[in-house]
């Protein structure tokens, strides 16, 4: 696997995004202002911490080139073929193919491939624009559309940027010590808007072509200059990207070969920071419309939630890297190790099972869009919460350990120490050290290491930490039809 | 509710059943030989202990009338509208129509409703005989057809008969030191055969028309003669039923009103033994061609694991009678009782995702019939033996300990006794205590009384105990292909 | 195993109870008014429904005839030894014993034996009349110390009524609609007090010989008449007694054999309402001091919570039904039912640990009696609230089907019938189906019948919700210490 | 804090060990063949990624000085005070100090301070080899007694060697392809026995003066030769350690300030490779006598078992963790937070509770030292192998996404980044963001970073993985007692 080995690549700006070559070659120059490890990062591209998380994203396209049925679709926008991650739904049946992609993705990379955030704030704003405007008399679905239209011909990436850093937990973003802790307008203007604030726990935004603000919560009416959804570009001026510090994250710096647990793939987390940016109107699709923003969370979370069955793919792998420690430690057979892998998969496929009920089970909006079942969904990102942990914690138990007291790359490959390691790490005459070795580095990689904060840390966080869903699911519980039910059964309504 | 109340009945035999009240109509004079509690019962319709379990049944059909696109369907094979429990699924649509059905049938009884393993076993056999036909070039699939056919012009309720009590649990059925112990062809005559056994656990029996007599699972050659599907008349010759006695059935008996929970409906599970009954050749669908029998019981069991939902319309009923208590005592408002409440919902819609998730994710047959995903269908399953369990403490939880030390319906009759009850049980000036205690009787006859058996211990053994999901679930989890993606993440499979 | 066949009796009225067969005698004749099922019970041990209570009760006399070490003690009081249940503590290991003498009497009788709120009573009560006298210059003490003497003298039997009705639960004494929701003083005379009210979920009240009345929570000074503590004889004028109805209690009323599940043995739930009870001062312990109840219930619930150790006796006698129940399907041996097994002793232990260790961390009051650790005994009983339900699905599990499907003895009984059951459901030549039958109703009883009462629910409610623990647990965390630990750890305290 | 602060040591080798200076002061010098990163480490003391894990060690050392009743005891075989983990315990207090002693070094250090294994194999050795020579005539006491005494005099640490590499976990030591997969007598000489092999998973041994070699599991007569216990000085010629990279060590290398998360402590640990060591006879505590090994793996783990007390020290520091995390962002008292916070306390407990339950329920063994029950010690650990990944994802909730997206020390140290990044990540006026960032770390750090290997990993693993506790559950529950309970009371031992 070899993800940089791509044919000549002759994309030039402007030029649509046809591949993962196009890919890279789109986002090299773009001098983002990407702070890391104490230094300004020259080119992302060829920074070895961040590169795992572009050849992630760049899997959205090569899934789009060899199997196009799952990683494209026809957009009604522009009569033309679309990465799936741009295109507005137009069935339930595309708000399913949504969930397949993401688990095949999730299996590909085995972490966060960092594009559904995007992709859920499309769909979440077609519907809600529209809406909007038939409310209000204004032209946001239109400006939408239309942009949305752009950025399908030349096929690039969005991000969806929300979560603001929020201070002070219980007051609202009007009433907090600064101002600025949600991003707000700060000035308007006659050909556009200023906006000033951060996003926080950023997910792929450095490898992006555009990224979409929009408030993170319900607003009320003395928060009216928080309501703004635009679109700006990653490279806007003002912008100021933040990499996180993750677990494990200079294991990509060195030479470390094996011990990076996944080469390749990898997630990334950003916190971005507006200085005075300025929006031109026609990428301006919500204003001050503080009454929508309640509406428009819900909506996309509903969608967001959902897509939390990417996580299935990645289970899939560390399912697989279990299985595949316990046959190289000659354990495969014995019953608790069957039985430990009956219950990983069984917890993955009932994230799953919630994940795609909630996206078959899709009603159609007015804008035209399809939507997925809102409980559904945030029943399946519920689980997601804690799922994950119980199948990580059966993926160390399965793993032995040495997962964490295994000898580093170096002593393997010094002349005189790598032998006695061969030695005494041996499982059997036929089964290499160095597989095994591979194995539980990826387990490691998985469950404690750098994409564990994808598979671990974001499955709890990401789209609402677990009361948001709790909250949700408490509102669409409708338990006053269910006491009726049992008004019913009791005899009490029938007795009164 | 009074389901007894229907208008004048004039249906007569050979009629079909177009009403709940044309379906005891149907069942009554039928003269089974059916055992409890010390007599043969002389007409269950009468019995009180039984007909709560024949008014769930009926409501099967006061469904289809109340809502018939829901509780019934059109028929390919008639041409005409059918009660959807009869249905040959025709699309993935149908599938997922049952669930829907399902569901609101356990809102509508809080109980078993006991028709769904004739469905399945409908469905499993209208592919199973298509495809040993064209095998073996046997005519089976043409007379299941054609009996199907009439049951369907009659709109009559066919249970499914499968359980063997099984003996050794060790040993294959010819092993035992019985051969009686699983059902078995005991004649083959020019006409027909003649079978011999009791099956177990039979879920809706004396209710229905017909039972379908099926293996309960695999065979081997040795077992040849145990490989028998065939139709038998609930009333032929030489069946009798054994009614199970349940935790509290006797509330039923005596007049106890309020005590027994839910006046209205129940379960049913009876034993039926088969002393030499004789089938005629045309409802004889499967007569020795044992390698088929797994295959037979791994389609029954796909689709009626995912039956299972029901559990999730007879929870809404739980969570409702919970939240209708924590209404009586207060406490609604609270945050841990509505945490609980959130937690019973969610752990509800979880085994509804999954369910539905199967049924949606349907393949069609060679046959033409549509049938669902067999691994969510065993997820769906292997959550319904855990998850009621814990939906059950929850209630009992927000129900408080009266619901275990509360005085009986005779002593809140008393006159003298009667008002110090409803003194002390007050929990408000406008709360009617005889509405509490119908409230918590409900509870408790969920939750360990009549119908637990069907909330939980059915929920735990139906359609396979748990470790036979367990068993499926390794089947179909396709390691295999886990372990390469995980391989190829680690670079294993390419650096060889 | 019959325990009514006892040597000849010559107990009187002021004997000391030095046996079973003394117990027995001790209630009879007591003229009470107890109302079960629709009339007044002439002599409670002559009832089949309150008979296996008493039996349960008079195990705890038993134990101290068969094995005094664990089921007696010396007392410090009267220098004599005296029932276990009766004891002041002296020690931690008195303590302990307390725990270990529980565990015994679960396993001897498989259900709650009711004897350990009185034992829990005494022990909170000695300390905090001390503690009271002390800051007031009451006499309680004194008062408690000798009516204790001479109960300890007479070994008899106290019952502990606490948990008032409680009405409207957001609302305190003073508040409900109706004042005699708690108990409470309604006169106070020179000689003593006059109360009214009722107890509710009164555990064994009909069998014991004294009830001491405590207040069931924290009361304010507007609540001053609900602080009162007080010994009642059972017998005294004005009491009356109402039985709850419980789970499957008919199958003791006529004649059913094998199907009673556990023949012998039962818990009691009664409701016990006061009128106008008058109790001379010599007997009244606490009498308007308000600011010692939630004291009171703190030292209370703190020992009744690790009481809770009994149902690990009781879960010994289900895990070993479950066992037994595998062994008779020959399935014994296979690894998922072993593993069940080994899950279901871990989960009990846990319960134990906590429960033994709160014991252990026994410190002793200025009284001079020994208290266990509160924050143990809380975790103690919170896993009682949910490991059981555990517990008792997995037994469901190993039990199988039949469990609910099982027909009754009347029909085993039935000459024709009979030969047919025992034919189908044996389960190996060797294996009497009798014995499948006795151990499967016991099964049934412990999980869904009338010893469910005592191993689910009331591990539930007993002693305090699931929420009363949770409070508890809270309050004795002591989270600030442990912030203090990580700010130092992560050099916050430090560096400031 | 700062553990490098020491006073001026004067301490020589041969003197006593008698505080943590002296500690640190004997590891210097010792020359001994440490790998780590490709490199041999010149000196421990110094190298930034093992110094935290030689201050973690020193703990033990301050403790004992700090509060010499808890960290110290009076020995009898040299009748001196002597560091707590060198005792032979000589009552049920002793074991149970042992447990209190772990707590509050886990809550001190928040990681494995790793002194545990050599006080169990202390204990375990002292009882068995006794046992031996009592049936065997040897004198492998005798030698045990003087070595320790010699140790115990000079207050060393001494680290348990056991956990062999194990090859092909399906086949016995001899039958492996490679025979020095368990470490072995390789030849045995008139003045000792020279052993070869390796050990992995040795938890602090760089940190000990001497290692205690055992085998690791039932050995039979053909592997009499892995029948080896002896002591072994940790510079021994022939002694190789290899250290294991583990997640995010490399924060420790280069000044990372606060992302380091607990820069003081962490755990060790290291492959030991032994070469030819040659062992004179004193030191050789078991020979070959196969018989035993059963019982010495059985002792130890069930000291060790019940060791992992220590962890609930480790979540003290958590929890506190979580709550300070609550308390900066605002949240400490919504009534989730608290919930969560009170649920980790509640699971700590309980582990602690089996604990020393298990340590109070101990018994005196033959040689006169007193040793913990062995089921609940199993139980305890079981436990152990659940609840810390269940503490760390509600720790992980608590804590918030900014866990695994925070910005690195560089940014925030950067002039112009720096004041940005403390205007976004304040949660109000008064918090400083550095104090929050400082938490973060530390909860990343235990959750998924450096001490995520000692807290989760290592309770997943040490002292046997998850199966070895079902085993031994399994052994130790004696089922057939319960069978025999349930057979009483259904009624079936008594009616044969």
């Amino acid at each position: 696997m070899d993800p940089e080995a791509q044919p000549e690549v002759t994309w030039r700006p402007g030029d649509r995004v046809s591949s993962a070559a196009d890919y890279r070659a789109s986002l090299r120059g773009r001098h983002l202002a990407v702070h890391l490890m104490g230094e300004r990062v020259a080119e992302p591209l060829d920074h070895p911490v961040i590169a795992p998380s572009i050849n992630a994203m760049a899997a959205t396209y090569e899934l789009a080139t060899q199997d196009p049925e799952l990683g494209s679709a026809q957009s009604a926008l522009t009569g033309s073929p679309v990465n799936r991650f741009l295109h507005v739904t137009g069935s339930a049946a595309d708000v399913v193919a949504q969930n397949r992609m993401q688990r095949r993705l999730g299996q590909m990379t085995g972490t966060c491939f960092q594009r559904c955030v995007g992709m859920d704030a499309i769909n979440s704003l077609f519907s809600l624009t529209y809406d909007v405007d038939h409310a209000e008399g204004t032209e946001y679905h239109r400006r939408f559309s239309e942009w949305l239209a752009g950025v399908q011909r030349q096929n690039l990436v969005v991000a969806g940027a929300m979560t603001d850093p929020k201070g002070d937990r219980a007051l609202p973003p009007h009433a907090q010590h600064d101002p600025d802790l949600f991003v707000r307008i700060v000035d308007r203007r006659a050909d556009g808007v200023v906006i000033t604030g951060a996003k926080v726990h950023q997910t792929g935004a450095v490898n992006s072509h555009w990224m979409i603000v929009m408030p993170t919560m319900r607003l009320s009416e003395a928060d009216r200059d928080y309501a703004v959804v635009a679109a700006v570009p990653v490279d806007a001026p003002g912008v100021t990207y933040v990499y996180g510090r993750q677990s494990s994250d200079e294991r990509a710096l060195s030479d470390q070969g094996i011990d990076v647990g996944n080469a390749c793939f990898a997630g990334q987390e950003v916190m971005v920071i507006f200085e005075d940016v300025f929006i031109p109107t026609e990428r301006v699709f919500l204003s001050g419309e503080w009454e929508y923003t309640a509406d428009l969370v819900e909506r996309f979370t509903s969608y967001h939630r959902r897509s939390y069955v990417c996580k299935t793919g990645v289970a899939d792998v560390l399912i697989g890297a279990a299985a595949q420690a316990a046959e190289y430690h000659g354990v495969i057979g014995a019953s608790h190790v069957k039985d430990k892998l009956v219950e990983m998969v069984h917890l993955n496929e009932t994230i799953y099972g919630a994940g795609i009920a909630a996206s078959f089970e899709s009603f159609q909006r007015p804008a035209g869009n399809w939507e997925n079942d809102g409980l559904l969904a945030n029943v399946c990102k519920h689980n997601v919460t804690r799922f994950p942990y119980e199948i990580g914690r059966l993926a160390q138990d399965l793993a032995g350990g040495l997962l964490v007291t295994m000898p580093g790359e170096a002593e393997f490959d010094d002349p005189a120490l790598g032998p006695l390691l061969d030695k005494y790490l041996a499982t059997g005459p036929d089964i290499p050290v160095v597989d095994r070795r591979r194995i539980l580095r990826l387990i490691e990689n998985m469950t404690m290491g750098r994409n564990a904060v994808g598979y671990l840390t974001e499955s709890l966080h990401g789209a609402g930490s677990p009361q948001a869903q709790r909250v949700q699911i408490a509102r669409q519980a409708d338990l006053p039809a269910k006491q009726a039910m049992a008004r019913r059964l009791a005899g009490i309504d029938d007795h009164h």
